[in-house]
């Protein structure tokens, strides 16, 4: 069998927790969280599956889900999506991201990628025929950031796609306004489509808010918007995540969804839709997880690591150049073993590898667990 | 944004569920069940929940139910396949079918497709950049069979796949040993590999047994084979299937795999699991829908319809030329309109919308729900 992906290895997502796994470190690597999802989610879950709604759900999911996301969307971005023919439930954000790539990405396309980048993006993206076209953020003082004009420079006749994320995982950078404006006016005269990959939409903190790319509507008319139930309710192995995207788009990308998934688990988008119901749209997150970043921060204050700025997501990168010269997958495997704390080398974000001496750490952890790595930590 | 898959259209079996929930009428198209999983299923997948198992399983599936995977496939069918290396879990078999095409159809290639045919092969290898060459079965004295001597001679230099489905969804029929052999003598000097979409397994009639692409070594070397819980375990809706391949197959599925889904919901995969622990592989499931298929035809032997063979699957096809001259397509939508029974127009299962006057009927539903239905379509 001849590899469509040759250069694809596992990702270092899972090679790290199985590594964390062996020599029993506590895993800071993947991002999940190590605390259990409030117990009503699971109730409704149960419910739904003690009620029968056991069967095919409708192909682009359930009404009442997609109806609690059109009054989310609407409540906080002031952005209407109907729920019967732009929203969209897929099997995790990951689904999503490959389901709008392969909808859109023709064969020699070029799809503008901001790196470092999730990893699947570029595997997807010559999966479905297409060509990368990197960008990377620029790195100054400690600080990652866009440069608007760089990627300016790297768009084509061919450009078909840009993907923008935003809160971005590995860095905790967001987007403001103005970054939504600039991209804007980049891709005002042509036809280029928008991947905004948002599944940290509800960890920003310091008193900032999320800027969705679905209040921007220039932006939102060429967008899929994609986010994740899983990072949102703290149930990563669910697998249930979403799209909203403008009619026409979201008709090409249920083509492909209704024949890659079909659909996605009945019971559990039955048990979201119900927990939406109740709670408020964010559920304090920014709150709950700024508690644990200031916590996490103030302790490595106090350590070799220097810490780049964190602005959302789950996970704080730091740099490690006063402790190690080693690579960072080196750094990163050493911590893993020896310190006994898993991280991910923000190389593994680059295509190239490139090195800066940083490592990220997720603290969406239990207090206990980063207090304990907290404390291997300052050790060294 | 230009169509990947211009020709492709919301599926025939979502289109007849919402005319058959419109009308009223009795569902017999799409292929789910209206009656429960065992309650002992869903304890499971709640208790694997409250347990906390809620985040991120490995990429593959969990151990726990790749390996209940293997000893189900060493017992039925004396094939041995490594949990840890060759079974993957899926987001439900048309997931496992796009992501096994995606894995080893490269742009150009051709791929042999057994017509009338699931429809989502057909899209799924264009999407892939692969061109589907089709090899229609023989229709005689109202049974359907595979022309092996056909579809010999439409293999070519540039053909890298052939898919093959036993038992058979939409026709009934299931593929004997003497059928493998001959297929592994056609491929025996080629590099031409295959799908084996066996999620029907589990119901096959008339004191036969299944015979699993798995356990004829020849075959099983080339192949992707796949199967569904949803079928059977009655849960439709929660899209928890498997491939089983060599290692070098399952390794580039899995490059795909996890960039698409990623992994698959962990406390359906726990439960699933421990409920395989609890029961005979098999449930005896094809004795309880035989039950049904018996009810179905000796009801509908009485009726202007004529029944074609079914071994196994849980749909029975009939052909109703005695009482109309209308289009498949037409006549199913007659009948859930006017009769008010549901049903699916085998021309949908052909790229060119073969007419033979047939329609298949789904009969995995409770008896009340059965008897209704043939009450109705006795007075035709
Ligand atoms: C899909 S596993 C990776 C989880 C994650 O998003 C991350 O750790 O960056
Ligand atoms: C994926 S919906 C279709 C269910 C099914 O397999 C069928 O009805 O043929």
């Amino acid at each position: 069998i001849e590899s469509k992906l040759p250069e694809v290895k596992t990702t270092i997502f899972s090679s790290m927790s199985a590594l964390a796994q062996q020599h029993q470190a506590i895993n800071l690597g993947q991002g999940f969280p190590d605390f259990d999802c409030d117990p009503q989610l699971i109730n409704y879950v149960h419910r739904a599956m003690t009620a029968g709604q056991n069967q095919y759900p409708p192909m682009p999911g359930t009404q009442i889900l997609r109806q609690e996301i059109a009054s989310k969307v609407s409540a906080l971005y002031q952005a209407h999506y109907d729920a019967e023919t732009e929203i969209t439930i897929t099997a995790g954000a990951t689904q999503a991201i490959m389901t709008s790539i392969l909808a859109c990405v023709h064969s020699g396309d070029e799809v503008i990628v901001i790196e470092p980048a999730y990893d699947s993006y570029i595997p997807t993206i010559q999966l479905a025929g297409g060509i990368p076209v990197l960008v990377g953020m620029r790195f100054e003082d400690n600080r990652f950031s866009i440069d608007w004009d760089l990627l300016a420079s790297k768009i084509s006749s061919k450009t078909r796609l840009i993907i923008i994320n935003s809160p971005h995982n590995p860095t905790g950078m967001t987007l403001c306004k103005a970054d939504l404006d600039t991209l804007a006016a980049i891709i005002r005269d042509t036809k280029i489509l928008l991947i905004s990959d948002e599944v940290y939409e509800h960890m920003v903190f310091d008193g900032q808010s999320h800027q969705s790319v679905a209040s921007h509507h220039a932006l939102a008319q060429r967008s899929f918007i994609i986010s994740s139930f899983g990072k949102t309710y703290h149930v990563t192995g669910w697998k249930v995540g979403y799209v909203l995207a403008p009619k026409l788009m979201s008709t090409e990308f249920r083509k492909i969804h209704q024949f890659n998934v079909f659909t996605v688990n009945t019971p559990m988008q039955v048990g979201i839709a119900h927990f939406m119901q109740d709670h408020q749209h964010h559920l304090n997150l920014s709150r709950f997880y700024q508690q644990k970043r200031d916590y996490f921060r103030e302790a490595l204050a106090n350590s070799k690591f220097r810490l780049l700025p964190c602005e959302g997501t789950y996970f704080q990168c730091v740099d490690y150049s006063a402790i190690s010269n080693q690579s960072e997958l080196d750094f990163a495997t050493w911590l893993t073993k020896e310190v006994g704390v898993a991280a991910i080398p923000v190389s593994a974000f680059y295509r190239e590898q490139k090195q800066n001496k940083l490592v990220r750490f997720c603290f969406a952890k239990q207090s206990n667990t980063l207090i304990n790595a907290l404390q291997r930590l300052q050790q060294i």
